[in-house]
């Protein structure tokens, strides 16, 4: 599958956010075409600010593959990665991430930093930007606007 | 109790890590002088690298609390916070991070950058560098000298 496909999996996935009144964003973590984990944000059903798509993906694909770090792994996020998303990429050392929409007001894999792609730091991970930019968007956009 | 109390305790906890072979780094989540969480580095135990005390703590801290947000929290902690671990912090929006040691590799609280305190994002999280700097790196020293 290509990355176009693999987001609107993410797409799905960002969808089921809906249902429990989260912002939608959903995230997959991806290995030879097979999708170790698809999450969505749950910050809202948990109560807890730190369960962002990315993070629970992340968590749940290291338990399946049973190692401590996603060598090879690509996440896909429909939405760019925070600064702590972003951190966790990098300290799991996965291999790529794509995302969709641009965060300009937090995103820190090219908006307000990539450290995705730090050679200061332990690993780099490699960064696709703006795939399905405008229907990752779209879903934010719609969300907000039925909450004004 | 003040910082270097805190610390004490932090590095109470931080020993702990050493029973299964981890990194000993141990942080702290305080509101009133009360420790809500206190928890250390289970990357190792747990086969998970984004297992590092901060975020544990913030979990169950925030379970604690019942709240998405670590409102008024100092988190304590041994080690200059990562990126991912500094990005949680912004997330939970606590108040304050103190930490011992610097990490000049991969601090991100001051080292490397300081993500705790950028304007542009939705909060910001004072920083107290440098509590009992030197208990908290022997113990990362010792640690290390083991492994060569």
């Amino acid at each position: 599958m290509n990355h176009d496909e693999m987001m609107t999996l993410a797409l799905d996935e960002a969808r089921r956010a809906l249902e429990h009144n989260d912002v939608p964003v959903g995230a997959l973590c991806v290995i030879d075409d097979r999708v170790l984990a698809s999450r969505h944000n749950e910050k809202e059903l948990r109560k807890d600010a730190t369960c962002h798509a990315e993070i629970l993906a992340i968590r749940d694909a290291l338990s399946m593959i049973g190692d401590k770090y996603l060598t090879g792994v690509t996440v896909y996020t429909t939405l760019e990665p925070c600064v702590m998303c972003a951190g966790a990429l990098v300290t799991v050392r996965c291999e790529r991430v794509v995302f969709g929409a641009f965060d300009p007001k937090s995103g820190a894999a090219s908006s307000l930093y990539n450290l995705c792609c730090d050679p200061r730091l332990n690993a780099e991970v490699a960064v696709v930007a703006g795939v399905q930019q405008e229907a990752c968007s779209r879903i934010l956009k719609e969300f907000f606007a039925t909450k004004r």
